[in-house]
């Protein structure tokens, strides 16, 4: 792949389309070329004209006399591929097509995509677009505003790519009220060559940037996103809103840009396992966007709130315990130099209420305060106005207070519209400021968050040298020489899972009482002895089920039992037999499961077993590869995870053989591509050190058409 | 309870403590209240001053020639007391006392407010505060500004109670950049006489007001405001913002106004049942105030989404999506207008992109076609300016095309912070405009879910003839007489419930066979046989469970092989027994209780039965008393809902006797102020018709001394 830097850091630039009718997208980009300062070249190309806004026009890129870095192409989509031709003759580094009318409206859009791309591709040139609203590069050394857009933000250290041209207007124009510097901004349209992707890999090695924010509302590559993103997020933070959250959303999405709809838990678990900071909003995204531009991501989530009111005081608790984080304890020393500094009536407890007669001085030597308490990982300040305060002195107070910290402080002035002078102070004292207590709390909750993930290590892919791809393979063969296509037969299923290691509890149906005691015998006593019926599915309700029968005559004493009672409920002839399963004993019943997506690999999933997967839809997914760490953790985020632990005097789990079993499925999907769907359902946990064994399995096969199919099966 | 009048709409009021230096309290409010108009007189008393901002001052509130309705109280609270004399001898309808250093700084505090408030209440005046920001009436006709806030917003329909003086001060600025009418503001203080229930009663009654907004962080009577706010909620919206949710939140609010911690289920239940709109945010109580003051609450919550640009509207359909509203399902009449209206590239289905070169025309023919549509309950309308596209045209389009709506509009124009003139303009138009889709969408499900609860009528509490409340109390004298104090013995429980219609079913410990046919006998058959044992708690692991035995020989075999599993597994002497319960067959596991809490009175509980109660907290509540709508209601709210329907085959219940046995517990409570507690579970709900038995229950009778027991005894 070529640099990007003939489309971020051209050095001359051509216009093709460019308009002298200001109002048009052909004039607005050519205006906001010059008007931004440029520091290279711009050269408009026009059929006709002799100059355009006062600049040398050219009739075609090819008559140019200068050697082009980036073509910026607006004219009508039906002349898009002659200019191509035109930029290919020329020799041009890149092209950004900003004209619409491609892949986003039907087959035949698509068509000339693809066609306008090959040629791209085969002239070793890069693309951005088409259907976009441009590229923006805000370094003074480049000062490149390839955009129709009215805004030119201020530059720092933020990159953004919007997949959305709407979209990037609003960014554009609110990152510039927000005061927050921008180093490069793409609109990466229908990404037809430069992706998201592409983009991340490529802010994550520019030392100009320290955030990347992304707007998607679909992934292109979603193993790739992960990869980098995993890679980047390690270094610098990627804060993402990722449209098309609900199903109607993504229905929308999909008939916006033609992209397959999201699986949103997929979406989610890629998100998260890759680092990535996920916000529901644009409002959210910035307001995260404003804590990493200049403070420093916090070691935990104890906070500390420092106000001059306690109704503001009490709402940034509310939300900062609403988010996952956690109201510091004060040490007693914090305490007492709060107690000392504050009126007797003030709270020195967290939230620290210095209330209103709290001037600059007291904000100034307060704050230090805090942020020297070992317990504390980022602070909120906040202030409302009260009668004879000055806002801007508070603000200076902070900023002198904050100085040299270590630690995040985020600020809210409240009722602050009215002196916007102490805001753009706090602001270029690098503190972000928000209008209400809740958006601090919030956004310091995502960083905190990243913060957890940056320390929690990234966990290790585990050997397993006991797996026997082979074996599993050998089975499945065997099945589909059988006939069997889809679900595999049982008998499969354990083999398959016995090449993985992952021990089945044994189920025999005999038909007569003599060959229930051999299966007892064989599975050993204790067993359980089940009605088998193809027309009774509630065997309970029927007196249908033994547990815990101890040897050969309480086989038969049980196979008789539930013969008579059915005959004496009216059910005779409906009773195909008796099922043999050994006495699992104790344990706890939990879902482990994967299933194979056309976009985002094999998803692994983890849930309390039964039908709690179903009812309560208790389960969790991660994308494959799991590490031992992705694991461990999965146990701890489902919801019924105290079952796990001895709830009401329940078993306890093996929760290592737990992790075990998800590393080992998660492995099965890696080697068997033709492994489309897996749910062991249930898998008992035994007590600790005694290991989990699967009671029930099920295993689908992808048909040959079915690459697509685990998307549609799995609809829990 | 004497009339408000005086307080909102006084025609002459003193300030005393009025001071002639700007800046200070005393200052700020006297200088509000001539420099915003009022239309009565002021007079400052100050003890030296011959006249303070160029006003005639009096040493004395009694020196004032003139009857005085408000009386604005600054002094210092030492002073408090003095002034309120001179106050009853001037014979001063009301006061106000912004005056802080009472209740809200410990016992020595509370203990001068309720001198004040007793001298006060005898002299037959109202007080507001004290510890507050003051009073406001926007209305021309009064035009009062008796806060010390900098701010003087435009006069409307909204009327706001604040809880929090500081919270009060953001509120008024954020009225007046939304440019949000408001009707009469109250910063209630420490509401040491009037209350947030008072206010909310007057606006109720008041015909300017047509939006009550209430920022919360204490109920000093739950119960008044129940009856007030739901006869209230009826006539006009009220919202509310109730800070203290969390635990740490709920702390901080009690260090602060020294009320008592909320409880939050019961703070839900409150404000649901109420009909009042509840917001997390300040924020968002705007973004409903926005709805509420000009646009009609929707009939339901379908929506359609017009927009020119895609990426806003899959945000603006995500956000609809996760906050309960759906996308509307546009009939082929609309979609086949639309279609000739718009080119060829827009989607004429929902959300309905227009593409960016839609322009004002677009705008207001398409508006109209959505709202005609039966589908369709509510509009949101986003608009991102293109190059070229007037924002204000579009606006004055929209205008046009949404006059006269039934249905509310409310639009989001993104990246406009550049054309205030656009918003302005909208606003006069009187249609809400937001920042982000998102907001508009969040705003517009609070209201969709008021137009619900307005919809679904008041329901009625039964009258359950057959209740007979003097056996219950005979079995809990007895009970009580007999020793029992806390938990009731099973057998007083059983008599309870059976006097209020409540079936339980039976449960006999027989420790021989004998006594264990004769049990099953008086149960009728089928039965079920269980050991009964004071060490083995795990019955089923040992064999010690025997289903639907349907005759004598059976409970003789069963306790039989009961006792003879028990000896192979080593467990000889552990049996002391079998339990004998008539099968109860095939039912739905359900938790039905109640618990008496200080502040609320009870809270009657329903959710999915045995551990799902603690494991997935998969209850819901509601505030005594009942009516049939609110227990259906609860049936259809927990997460469980599924299992009462018939989950994966499973049995169907009988909804209708578990609403008859919500209703019987909801009775019971009202009936005996002694019972603190009651938990059925489970409460076994049998097929449709068939009725609801009860398994197991405990009851609990409050101590002397507990009257606030329940509270902490329901931890889950």
């Amino acid at each position: 792949m070529a640099s990007l830097d003939a489309l971020l850091r051209p050095r001359s630039v051509a216009v093709i389309g460019a308009s002298r009718t200001r109002g048009t997208i052909g004039a607005e980009i050519f205006h906001n070329l010059i008007a931004h300062g440029f520091t290279g070249a711009v050269y408009p190309v026009h059929p006709e004209a002799h100059a355009v806004q006062g600049v040398r026009a050219f009739p075609s890129v090819t008559a140019i006399p200068d050697k082009i870095d980036l073509a910026v192409i607006v004219v009508p989509a039906a002349r898009v591929s002659a200019v191509i031709d035109d930029c290919v003759a020329a020799g041009v580094g890149a092209v950004l097509i900003i004209t619409a009318g491609f892949a986003e409206t039907g087959e035949d859009g698509k068509a000339l995509q693809d066609s306008v791309l090959a040629r791209v591709r085969a002239a070793g040139m890069r693309m951005v677009g088409p259907n976009c609203l441009g590229i923006l590069n805000a370094d003074p050394a480049i000062a490149l505003d390839a955009t129709f857009a009215p805004t030119w933000p201020p530059h720092g250290g933020v990159a953004f790519s919007s997949q959305s041209g709407a979209v990037g207007l609003a960014i554009l124009d609110y990152a510039k009220e927000l005061g927050i510097g921008v180093h490069q901004f793409v609109s990466i349209g229908n990404k037809a060559d430069v992706s998201g992707n592409d983009l991340i890999a490529h802010w994550g090695a520019d030392p100009a940037v320290n955030v990347v924010l992304l707007y998607l509302e679909s992934f292109g590559n979603p193993i790739n996103f992960m990869r980098i993103a995993t890679e980047v997020s390690r270094r610098k933070p990627i804060v993402a809103v990722k449209a098309g959250r609900t199903a109607a959303g993504a229905r929308a999405a999909s008939s916006h840009t033609g992209s397959l709809a999201g699986l949103e838990v997929a979406v989610d678990a890629l998100i998260g396992q890759a680092g990535v900071i996920r916000t529901d909003t644009i409002e959210e995204l910035f307001d995260v966007a404003m804590v990493l531009a200049h403070q420093p991501v916090p070691r935990g989530g104890r906070v500390a709130i420092l106000t001059n009111a306690g109704g503001p005081g009490i709402m940034a608790t509310d939300a900062c315990e609403s988010h996952g984080l956690t109201l510091a304890e004060l040490s007693a020393d914090t305490t007492a130099r709060l107690r000392a500094l504050l009126p007797p009536e003030a709270s020195v407890k967290n939230p620290v209420d210095m209330i209103a007669s709290a001037g600059p001085a007291a904000y100034e030597q307060a704050l230090p305060l805090l942020l020297a308490d070992d317990g504390v990982d980022a602070v909120i300040v906040l202030f409302v106005p009260p009668v004879g305060t000055q806002a801007a002195a508070v603000a200076a107070a902070i900023q002198r207070g904050g100085a040299g910290a270590t630690k995040p402080i985020l600020t809210c002035f409240m009722g602050m519209h009215g002196v916007p002078a102490a805001l753009s102070s706090l602001r270029e004292g690098k503190f972000p400021s928000y209008a209400f207590p809740e958006a601090a709390a919030i956004a310091l909750a995502r960083v905190a968050r990243y913060g957890a993930w940056l320390a929690r290590g990234e966990g290790a892919i585990p050997a397993l040298p006991d797996v026997d791809p082979a074996r599993a393979r050998a089975a499945i063969a065997a099945a589909q020489a059988a006939g069997a296509r889809g679900w595999l037969p049982a008998d499969a299923v354990r083999e398959v899972l016995a090449a993985y290691g992952i021990p089945m509890a044994s189920s025999v149906v005999a038909p007569t009482a003599d060959v229930a005691v051999a299966a007892a015998r064989a599975a050993g006593y204790p067993v359980a002895i089940k009605l088998a019926s193809d027309t009774i599915t509630h065997k309970t309700d029927v007196g249908g089920v033994v547990l815990g029968v101890v040897d050969d005559a309480g086989v038969r004493a049980a196979f008789d039992g539930i013969r008579a009672r059915l005959d004496a409920a009216g059910h005779a002839g409906s009773m195909t037999g008796v099922i043999v399963q050994p006495m699992i004993g104790r344990g706890v019943e939990t879902f482990v499961g994967g299933t194979r997506t056309p976009d985002f690999g094999p998803l692994i999933a983890f849930g309390t077993g039964g039908v709690n997967v179903e009812l309560w839809k208790d389960v969790v997914f991660r994308v494959h590869p799991l590490t031992d760490l992705d694991a461990r953790e999965m146990l701890d985020q489902i919801r019924g995870r105290a079952l796990l632990d001895g709830f009401r005097g329940g078993p306890i789990a093996d929760r290592a053989a737990l992790v075990d079993a998800l590393l080992r499925v998660d492995r099965m999907f890696g080697d068997l591509p033709e492994l489309a769907e897996l749910d062991i359902n249930p898998l008992i946990a035994r007590a600790p050190g005694a290991g989990a064994i699967a009671v029930d399995a099920r295993l689908r096969l992808a048909t040959a058409s079915a690459g697509h199919a685990g998307h549609a099966a799995r609809s829990r």
